[in-house]
């Protein structure tokens, strides 16, 4: 099984493509699509749409996996976060795969064992649990993975609560 | 010139596709995209997108014209707004076409003569000046004919400050 993990912005989408076999789970590709401030929005937008349209004919993805962003913050982050969310969306619906949401609680709750773990504890189990010799980074890449390796980890009944098509 | 304007929703996206001749400025043709609340996101953001791209390949538009929505509302609304304006967005990038920004607010002032006009004055004004027989409806359409109708009455020097690409 393939799952393509994706934390969503516009200055920087984290991806991460990980495989399950009976063996291990493991990292197939991993990066972060930048996209230039200087760049008008439509662009950047169709830059991540079309970068994730290629990554998923790249490898035989079976669900894409993008982080449930839970607002704290303002109306005009969201409104950011909502664009490149709906860009990653559009680009699994594109090519007809499910979908799941996983918030980043319930990924650090599921990798770390806390929810509010910081981004170091996550990104040394991460490491860990990857049987990597050093650590992942940046943050973007260790977010993807961690929201593919959730996924993989689940039980089904947990996955179906995260699917949204 | 033939200047489409958008107002976008996920669950309702007004377009109108203007025209100006030397003579006056026409309806091309106008409408709602609907999406269905109980078809997950992902979907309903695609189907925006493609129509758009499907109405922008239908005619010879010079420009897309998307509300700039102006925040006094929470996280979770302007999320779903930034989505279904990334999808306007990108439908007209992938078309390389021009995109401008308006705000309810400029357009209002640019027909009524006040910014803060509410819905029956701006439909009263949009059938006047388009000199139709009755009123134009629903709002999401006349929102969009207001856009475009805005775009097309300004100068030049106004029109480059609204671009966004």
């Amino acid at each position: 099984m393939y799952v393509l993990g994706v934390d969503p912005g516009v200055a920087r989408c984290g991806y991460a493509i990980l495989s399950r076999s009976s063996h291990a789970i493991e990292v197939q590709e991993a990066g972060v699509i930048r996209t230039n401030k200087d760049t008008p929005l439509p662009s950047r937008l169709l830059q991540i749409f079309d970068t994730l349209k290629s990554i998923i004919a790249s490898q035989s993805i079976d669900v894409v996996v993008v982080e449930r962003v839970v607002f704290k913050t303002n109306a005009k982050s969201a409104m950011a976060v909502g664009q490149a969310l709906g860009a990653a969306f559009m680009a699994a619906q594109s090519a007809s795969l499910p979908i799941a949401q996983v918030s980043s609680n319930e990924m650090k709750l599921s990798l770390v064992g806390d929810g509010s773990a910081d981004k170091w504890q996550l990104q040394s189990m991460v490491q860990r649990l990857l049987g990597m010799d050093k650590p992942i980074s940046p943050p973007d890449v260790v977010d993807a993975i961690g929201l593919a390796f959730c996924f993989l980890s689940a039980s089904e009944p947990v996955r179906q609560g995260w699917r949204v098509s």
